[in-house]
């Protein structure tokens, strides 16, 4: 049995990579990307320069890799499936408002949107690591839906993933309404009208 | 009658404003805001500097209000009404993707919305300038729709522009699909799917 004194490098490294990218992603959220510095990320951190150039080349990837963290795991995610669409749909988007109207969440990754939307190749990348995995668990769970009789077999699944969550992103983005549990239920209840939601029936007992 | 060859010291100040608002939008499609100098302005308009000071207190200003005159008349806008709701919407949506389709057109106003999204008192300013007086344009057409009896009666009109406005807006903001006529065609037919239209029948002759 080891002895909880002995030194671990691996887990004494695990814990410094964790406290850079939370600094990293702390000091973009409080000074905004151009502002921050490698020599203050270590500052914060606790750790020295060369321990954040050793595993990272610049400060755009450790900027990169900090925001990456945040959805760690995500390639094993999946939806609640429930066999009811409606109410998997508003359980996932409520918790999703729930993220957008919490500042500790929101403001770094309103600050991570700034970037890619202003930069091409670091859009792409995000697609491919987060949003398209993400998207991904999100259509097999319609599919399933699909197979059920629940949503129309010829819905297209792209189009109703934007017109479920482009409303909150921009609402979000623009500050141009509130972000409340009466607002992820709207836009799953309009979404599913409009892609020809049949609720499914009381199954056999 | 007045000769065409009398200087006319308020047509040539009209066209001085306009010069700059040009080299403004211009400037900051080609280097981004921050770049974007009062003398690079003037160089690129024509003008000496003091002319741009006369009229504009700072670069944010001057900048600003070459957006605004982008949108110059739009209090006086009006929707297409021929009586058929979903060709009206169509027109308006094709019209609308094709413009965000337009680099000319597109990158001073990704310019503008990176300015206004990390800047909430430019985007208070831009939604009551810019964004408001449309809306309750594009609502005033849903309203007579409304009354036609070809839109349900209690269908929320501030959700039904964000659901038909916003997929556009993630898709040109993300850069996450194509913009095409078929896009704004589908883009209205789910909303009025969503929001309960029922088209006009014929009327009489």
């Amino acid at each position: 049995m080891p002895s909880p004194r002995k030194p671990n490098p691996a887990r004494r490294n695990e814990r410094s990579r964790r406290a850079v990218l939370d600094a990293a992603r702390d000091l973009v959220s409080e000074l905004g990307y151009p502002k921050v510095t490698i020599e203050a990320i270590a500052a914060r951190a606790g750790v020295g320069k060369q321990t954040i150039y050793r595993w990272w080349p610049s400060k755009g990837a450790v900027i990169f890799d900090s925001f990456l963290a945040l959805s760690e795991g995500s390639e094993g995610i999946r939806l609640p499936d429930t066999g009811d669409l409606e109410a998997d749909l508003k359980t996932v988007m409520r918790a999703t408002v729930a993220e957008f109207a919490d500042p500790v969440f929101e403001a770094p990754v309103r600050a991570l949107n700034m970037e890619i939307l202003g930069d091409s190749t670091l859009a792409a990348l995000y697609h491919e690591k987060v949003a398209g995995p993400v998207d991904e668990a999100k259509k097999e769970r319609l599919r399933n839906a699909q197979q059920a009789g629940q949503l129309a077999a010829d819905a297209d699944l792209d189009l109703l993933l934007e017109v479920l969550y482009a409303p909150l992103y921009q609402r979000w983005l623009l500050r141009s309404g509130p972000l409340t549990p009466e607002y992820a239920d709207a836009l799953v209840e309009i979404t599913l009208r409009a892609f020809g939601h049949r609720p499914a029936g009381p199954g056999p007992s």
